[in-house]
Formats: C-alpha cells, structure tokens, sequence
C-alpha cells in the first residue's frame, strides 16, 4: 500500500489508559502493536476497546479499518465511520425508523401494501424484530432539508395508520426507553415481579439510564416459596391454579404493588421449557398482568420457539402491555 | 433457476400451526407465500417462526436459501445445513472450543504464542467475548476419530496452560451453564442481590434449563430504599460508605443469603453511567460480593465503556467470581 507504520502517539496514550484500569492489569508486546498505524491516515479513536480504527486515503480512494467486536465497530461506525461516508457523498440520504410495538409483522405488511407498491421516494422497508416490527422511511435529496421534506408526509400517514402502536419515530430510542419516558412525564414508580423470565424484563428497564427515579426495586420468584414469601401469593393459589396460572399473575402483581409502594407493578409468570409442559401447562404458556392503581390487567399468551425465544417474547410483551396500560388509563381519565 | 414453485403441503401446515398459537392470531396472504418452495428441492423446517430452508441441487452445485432473523437461521444452520455440508466434503474438519473465563485476552494469547506459530494441524484460533476468551482448537482429516485423535494432545496442554479458568470444552456450553451444572453437582442454592445489573445476572441464569433446582429467587434492589428494605442493608452503611461501597456489597451478599436461607448470594453494586459519576466514585466503579456460608469474598473493577457494557461485565464477572468460589472451596475443603 505504499504507507509505513509508525507509532500513534495518541493511540498508545490511550492503550494505557485503557489497562490502568482494566480487572487484568497486565499490558503485553502484542498490545503494543496496536498503536501502529500507517504514516498520513486518519486514526479513530475506540472508545470500547484498544484498537483504534483507521482511514487512508489514497488516489481519490479511501480504505477503513475497524475493529471487529460489534460492540466496538458499531459505535465508531455511527460516531466517526458514518458522518465521513456522507462527507463523501453529494446525495443525501436521510432516514427515519417508525418502531411499533404490540402489532405483527405480517398485519404490519398488509396494512401498508398500498404504501409499498406506490413507493418510489422515501420508500419503505420493514423490519421484523422480537415483538416488535420496525419501518425504515428513506428519502434521497440535495440536502437534508429537501429529504426531510420528502419523509414527512408518509411519516403522517404512518402515524395514522398505526396510532399508539408507534412508541418511536428514532432510531435510537428502545422500547424500554420511551416507556421510562412516559413513566417519569406521569410521575409513576414501576415494580416488576418475575418467574419465568428470571429478571429479563427489569434487566431491559435499567439498561435505560436514569431509570432510577421510576423504578426502584424488581423481585425475581422463580420458586412458589419465593413467589409466597417475598410476594404474598396464596398457598392456595399455587395448589389450586398452578404457578403458571392467571390468578397466580394477578397476585404478582398486585401485591408486588401493593408490598413496595408502587404504582405500577409488571408480573410475568410462564413456562419457558424446554421440559415441563404438560396438557393444561404447555410450553409457551405465559401470564402477563399489570396491576395500576386499582385496575388490573392480565394477557395470555401461548407463544412458539425455543427457552430464549419464548423468554425474550414474554419481556417484550410485558412491556407493551404495562405501556398500553399507561396510555389507556391516561384517556379514560380525561 | 429452471424450478418452478410449488406448494409445500408441509410448510403450508407448519404456518398454520405457527399462527395458531401466534398473539396476533390474523393469517394475512404473504403468509401464505412462504409455503411456494422451489419443486424437487430440500426443505428445511424453521422451528423459530414461518419461512423454510430451502436447499436446491442442480448440476453437482448446491444453493441454500435461509431466513435472515438470526434466532430463526442459526439454529437452521447448526441442525440441518452444517450437517449437509458435511456430508458434500471428502475431508471432516472436526474442532473443539475452549471457553475461558477470569483472564484477559492478550495474557492468553501470550501464554499461547509458541503454539499458533507452531500451528499446523490442530490450528487455534482466539475469540474474544464480553469477559471471556475462547479458542478454537481445529483438525483436518479424513475421517472424525482421525481428527480427534489429532485435537487430543493440544487440549490436554492447553488444559494444563489454563486450568480452572477452562469452563467448558463445548462449543454449546455457555459460562453460566457450566455454573449452574457445578451449583446442581455440589447441591447448593444461590440467590442473587443486584443493583447497577438490575436482573442481569439472575435473566443469565435463569437462562438454563432446569436451574429452578438452584435458584430459587432473587433481588433487584435499584434505590437505597430496596436495599434496606430487601436485604437488610444499614443505613448507616449506604450514609457512611455510599450504596457503590464495598461495604454494601459485602452486607447485600451476606443478608441476602441469610434472609433467604440460600447456600451463596452474589451481590452486584456499582455505577454504570453513563451520569453520576464523582471523583470518589468514578462511571465504571463496580464491586462484587460473593457470600458463600461463612466466607465472603469481594473484587473491586473499574470497567471501561458504554452502560450497557459496564453492566454486560459486571454480570459476567459476577459468575467468573461465583464460579471461583465454589472451586476453590472445594479445594479448601478437601
């Protein structure tokens, strides 16, 4: 390639930096290594692990080097890798994701079928994700002020369609994250009281920074013992009904509610399998309720796939439940 | 292609069945499109949502169509596709994994170095994971017992390089499989007392089959208030010390094992930002206690990165601890 290595001043600083305080202190040669760029190029700095990323330019050409971790690669991308593309480019591209919750893929697909075929710019591409289905609207333009113009009217007409099943029209924003929106702007505290997903759906509440002002605490009773000592659920309950049961999902979360002081308490009871299901209790079988103040709401689901799958399914959809009931609550109070 | 489509009376009852159970129980058209296969080809069954596998053979040439959600194609590709290409090869490659935990990456690939420039026929490869390094160790050879047979001896000195540190020579086994296996083989129970994880670390548990044996409930204590309400922390504890306190930790380990008769509590404590750090208490500060009957361990980190990765460490540090704890109680005991 014609550019010889030399060290990265900058690079090597931050390699240091990086191990002074890593769990293995230890710093050897092929660590070194890393600050070894080639001479001329653009170094980007990692800011998730030691490699630095890379850019030459050569002839009106640019390569880019990146580290391979997602969790590395994808925020350089978005941070320095995605901006220097677009510098490049005389079009712009500018997009915007529509993420609905509570609606399947398929439904999703029908209901914009007209929208699909007559789409020319923005156009329109779904995405199916775990409960969740995603819409892409891309427009191309001179500028960004041009495709913004473009994306409006269909993002209006999404939005019609689709009502309150939107919780995002940004990228960025996770179906956790606008519920912890909407729980602050309310003014409401959350508790979560959880079997078979084990702590999933509060693990998705707090990677929502700043989540501490709404919730505060989550159980995880995974055992009956568990479910009737820390959540007052009835002896009888568990023999009569199950632990996979409504009534047992109700308990939950009422009294989840009702032990901690919250407004909101989330409960999820199921069987993930692979093993245990029988005729009544099947795999799959999950209880989701959400006791809110003095209402209490409760779905069940019957849902196919493997233990994570099933597991990932209820979280989701305890999410969507305990946002709609947000929502509805707040119109039936007007 | 040269193949015309036709129905799949098979896949068109496996959609069926799919929607049956489905919470959006409406059956739109493009469902159905999922069922027209390619005639005389190969389907292979999606056991995680509606579109086959399709394989279609012509001319010695094989061409192999999959759906593209990672949940749906990867078990697809272990169970019937990698089988497949097996079977079209004159030559087995036979690799085993060894998965690591409790020591970085750049110190194992020091501790490695005469090996990989050594290699030949076994090759390793290093990957590294969130907390975790793993190696693959691959042989070529005519046959599977040929290739084991040459697998064999750099396990054995691999084994002997890293020792405990090697939780599974499976390529299926995760880190927390391998935990919840040794808590079934030495017949302990385990609670969890988290706070900046909210859940992490019992949803990582709770993602083994059959850990209900185990685990039997645990505590998400997010605010100051849960973890003296919950766990029987002392006020004076979380004024003096602060709730990201090696003190907390330890006293959210011990009476979290106290209060629920549990054999271990592993507690988790620590700030994942990406606001509120301080000086005395740094984004990424986080320490982890591991209470097991009368003996209590703690480590202090300084993890670097996002919330999300600071959390994703601490999580999997949290077993590498609790993983120690029982081996090396083990050894005190004998």
């Amino acid at each position: 390639m014609g550019f010889p290595l030399v060290e990265d001043a900058h690079s090597k600083e931050r390699i240091e930096e990086y191990f002074k305080n890593s769990p293995f202190k230890i710093i050897t040669d092929n660590n070194w290594k890393q600050a070894l760029v080639p001479e001329g190029c653009i170094v980007i700095d990692n800011h998730n692990g030691t490699a630095p990323g890379i850019i030459m330019e050569k002839d009106g050409k640019s390569m880019i080097l990146l580290p391979g971790p997602p969790n590395e690669l994808i925020p350089m991308f978005h941070q320095d890798i995605f901006p220097y593309l677009n510098r490049l480019q005389p079009e712009t591209i500018y997009s915007v994701m529509v993420k609905l919750c509570g609606v399947g893929e398929s439904l999703v697909e029908t209901e914009i079928l007209d929208l699909i075929e007559a789409q020319e710019n923005p156009t329109i591409a779904t995405y199916a994700k775990t409960g969740e289905v995603h819409l892409r609207v891309t427009a191309r333009a001179s500028d960004e002020k041009e495709a913004r113009k473009l994306v409006k009217p269909m993002l209006k007409e999404l939005k019609k369609r689709f009502g309150s099943h939107i919780y995002a029209t940004n990228e960025a924003t996770t179906l956790e994250e606008s519920i912890v929106a909407l729980l602050k702007e309310k003014n409401l505290t959350l508790t979560t009281a959880e079997s078979c997903t084990g702590g999933m759906l509060s693990a998705r509440l707090t990677n929502v920074s700043g989540v501490s002002e709404v919730f505060k605490q989550g159980f995880v009773t995974y055992s009956n013992r568990a479910k009737r000592k820390l959540l007052d659920v009835k002896k009888n309950t568990l023999k009569t009904y199950g632990a996979v049961s409504e009534k047992t999902a109700k308990e939950m979360a009422k009294n989840g509610a009702f032990i901690t002081g919250s407004d909101i308490c989330v409960s999820i009871t199921g069987l993930a399998g692979p093993d245990g299901g029988t005729e009544t209790t099947p795999v799959g079988l999950v209880y989701i309720a959400c006791a809110y103040q003095n209402e209490l709401r409760i779905r069940e689901f019957h849902f196919k796939g493997n233990r994570q799958k099933i597991r990932e399914l209820s979280t989701v959809n305890a999410l969507t439940l305990l946002r709609s009931c947000i929502l509805e609550k707040e119109t039936a109070g007007k």
